[in-house]
């Protein structure tokens, strides 16, 4: 009576040196797998770490979880592969997607990020607004001075990019009471923006931002988009927060400004190397707070990632399209 | 054609050792005079400094702002005294009020830390919940480690005390998704709250606390209201926040507990020796935020203070009643 069905072969691969809630590891997919044992039924699963395995898995992969598959001759090598997923949003390790071969699918992860990068960017605008790194310096060196702030609301943030990261930190910023404008590439946006501009337009919006958001992908379009002369056109009152990418900002420039006060702080969530190493100037910088790249991460990642896995599997099966499919044109 | 007014006088009391922006200075007053020229020129003033000439200005003062006027005797040394206007919210320093003399009017500042406060518990729950203490406690060693956190929506705030603070604590809660219980003497509580108890009550709801809030004034019913064994009640993931009085919560046991990681953490803006003096152990405790009293007063603190006054007082001369009296059987 019962109709055989189709196995499939899942490779996932993991990296040693990325963190640890990012892997999609032997026992993450074993958890997930309870949670969907008809789908789970027909897959099997191969783990490898660092390209261990990978080579041979390819060979016969229906699917793989791998954020930096190989690029070289894809279809030769992995003559069976159909679809692709990363367990980050940001696929600029592997932009351009010229190597992307045609009929193959990409996925990511973006959507899984915006409940808890709603909650950093509220934290951040409030800390640097009510100068809470000036306030924790005097904590620690036992003083006890007023700095009196002003209610955040009336104030205006600009946030570069609104995908789901832009629209948390849109929504972050509306609850505080603040004025949102959104700079993205098409120069629309969704709400919560109360105004929007083309990347183009960017130069014209700064000068009027109490808070400069980054809340884009990094792309030949935004690498170094807040250059030198950009943050020059902050105001020394503004502040800065990056949930993004490093490149997006000109991180020299940015710290420079900060070391002679031309700037009221920043949070900042991603550099160009991570982990940051114990030398860097960053940890030290005034009015800085830095973070290990978990403002938009939770615990259970790679559990929602598996879940949202097997809600594509089961597109997949019936026919129907995936969700975050990538366009290799615009590169997410 | 003009009818001969009336000329009150005001005396201006401030201390040395308060801080600066709550003192009702010549300066101050002079600003506000500017802004409310025909009231202003119905008012003669003195101004002293830790009592120098009270005294004798009392002999004629209608009028005090003064937030610890003298308790003695007071209707024979001010017999013209009709209303004394203190600079705070928290009467604590002058109670009981049966040193009042029946008529005589006191009114509080209470109203004026309802914006700034809101921000600053937004700031501290997400801050706490987020364990941004650990993570800069982090960033002062040049360590990267991630900490991971779960966006803090649906978690549980309970607030002591639901006046004007507890209020600007329930709609930061609120805001950030969690759910609000209102501890109060009554019993009743005004919106946002989800539930409302009264303080016989509290043993029962400190077990549900993500968040205990402290915003209530320092009155004998909670004075030690948060004692040992109710500390003892919370979770050891829930954390504390006071911006009412610190007498309201006994701060050994907090410490011990904060000491020994059985609570999550703390951000204190109250402190029983203000200010908190540089041997302190609060300013090494972990996982807690110092703030100098900083969390519901604003630049222009005084300003507002007194454009209070000149609207009360435009009410006094039309007969009007006064807005933030004190009922003397309640303290507040």
């Amino acid at each position: 009576m019962n109709a055989e069905k189709t196995t499939y072969h899942l490779h996932l691969e993991s990296q040693h040196g990325r963190p640890e809630h990012l892997a999609p590891t032997a026992e993450a997919w074993a958890a997930a797998a309870k949670r969907y044992p008809q789908l789970a039924a027909q897959v099997r699963v191969t783990c490898g770490t660092d390209g261990d395995i990978r080579d041979k898995a390819l060979e016969t992969a229906d699917f793989t979880i791998d954020s930096t598959p190989p690029r070289e001759r894809l279809r030769e090598r992995a003559p069976r592969l159909k679809w692709i997923q990363t367990t980050g949003a940001g696929l600029d390790p592997i932009l351009p997607l010229d190597w992307l071969p045609p009929g193959m699918i990409l996925t990511n992860n973006r959507g899984a990020h915006g409940h808890k990068a709603e909650d950093s960017i509220t934290l951040a605008l409030l800390a640097l607004h009510m100068r809470l790194p000036a306030l924790m310096e005097q904590q620690r060196s036992g003083a006890w001075r007023e700095i009196l702030t002003a209610p955040i609301a009336g104030g205006t943030a600009v946030v570069i990019g609104f995908g789901d990261l832009g629209q948390a930190a849109g929504r972050a910023a509306r609850k505080l009471g603040l004025h949102v404008i959104a700079v993205t590439r098409t120069g629309n946006a969704a709400p919560p923006a109360d105004e929007a501009y083309a990347a183009e337009a960017i130069d014209t919006v700064l000068p009027r931002a109490d808070f400069l958001v980054i809340a884009a992908p990094l792309l030949p379009g935004t690498h170094q988009l807040i250059n030198r002369a950009r943050l020059d056109r902050l105001r020394p009152s503004a502040a800065l927060v990056n949930i993004g990418r490093a490149a997006i900002v000109d991180y020299t420039a940015l710290r420079e400004k900060l070391e002679r006060g031309e700037l009221a702080g920043a949070l900042l969530d991603v550099f160009e190397e991570e982990p940051l190493p114990p030398q860097s100037p960053w940890w030290t910088t005034p009015n800085v707070i830095v973070l290990p790249h978990v403002s938009c991460d939770t615990p259970g990642y790679i559990d929602r990632l598996f879940d949202f896995w097997f809600e594509n599997f089961g597109r997949f099966l019936r026919g129907e399209p995936l969700v975050n499919a990538v366009d290799p044109k615009v590169g997410y």
